[in-house]
């Protein structure tokens, strides 16, 4: 298991053994609960323990608005900015050819129906900065810029709070040439 | 001095004491020169060892855009990433009502009568997006709209080349509420 050597797994053996035979029952239960029950929301791909998972299955969302994530822990992220009130779609990686990820094996196929389907308004590509995301990015686009009106992509620059003495200078030379009117930069 | 406690004071003394003599004093008129002939450049008010400095008299740099820092460690980190071929101008700080700096504090009498005399075609403010230089840009703006035909700021978002999953969350709140066309991302 990642993080956890032969010392460490002997101390939790140990700690194990410590235990009342009940509890470490019950979290045996609950370690083969997670694999058997925990599953994949139909419609967004994320894990979740129901067939549609929460957020897909809550009236309140935007469904015009489909915010498409590399994985679970970046819808997380989202959510915790508080910021989307739209669905999510999880594609469960990025295009790498480096590590034989192709588009084969990313959850399009699912994305394609659902905008064939639900006809949202607008689709976001919230994808890391990094090579592997570019790559990913540009295929999407390609794949998917006639099945919705309008395509956006995260803001890219300097951070947010962020001394301009601490910002790395590829960042900061990308954010010199990508430069926008003072007036647009305010917040709506 | 800065990051010099007692302990590392003595070391240095004692390093001093084992060199040369003519060494130290090279050292001591060094530093006297330091104090002595660095000026501030009469045109941009960086640091100069000459009344107008190298990058403002050198006349591959594209003078008709004008770039408004904070302070000299900015001027340097610009430089290094190689993207900006135009002048600068020093504030020497931004406003900070908690520190007691206001606009008088600041090089802006300099900057108005520079927009007034070479009038150039565009004013970037490439400062920190933080609290202070967010209200410096706001004071910056309103006092020079009139100057310069088209006044920019620096992307904000995630950084270039960086993980979705460790931009903070303030950041990425604010690059989905900012995002832009897919297509208008791509650099040119």
């Amino acid at each position: 298991m990642p993080g956890i050597g032969s010392k460490t797994a002997l101390r939790l053996v140990l700690h194990l053994l410590n235990q009342d035979k009940e509890d470490v029952l019950r979290f045996s239960g609950a370690i083969q609960k997670l694999r058997e029950e925990i599953q994949f929301c139909s419609v967004c791909q994320n894990i979740s323990d129901t067939t549609i998972c929460t957020i897909c299955s809550n009236p309140k969302r935007n469904q015009a608005i489909i915010c498409v994530v590399e994985d679970t822990r970046d819808v997380m992220a989202i959510e915790n900015t508080g910021q989307f009130q739209g669905l999510y779609h999880v594609l469960g990686g990025l295009i790498s050819p480096m590590e034989g990820i192709g588009p084969q094996d990313l959850n399009m196929e699912s994305l394609r129906l659902r905008l064939v389907d639900q006809e949202p308004k607008e689709l976001i590509f919230a994808l890391s900065a990094t090579m592997e995301g570019d790559t990913t990015l540009f295929y999407l686009f390609k794949k998917f810029k006639e099945l919705a009106p309008v395509i956006t992509t995260l803001a890219k620059g300097i951070a947010f709070g962020g001394e301009l003495e601490y910002v790395d200078e590829v960042t900061l030379g990308r954010s010199l040439l990508t430069r926008i009117p003072y007036e647009s930069s305010l917040p709506k």
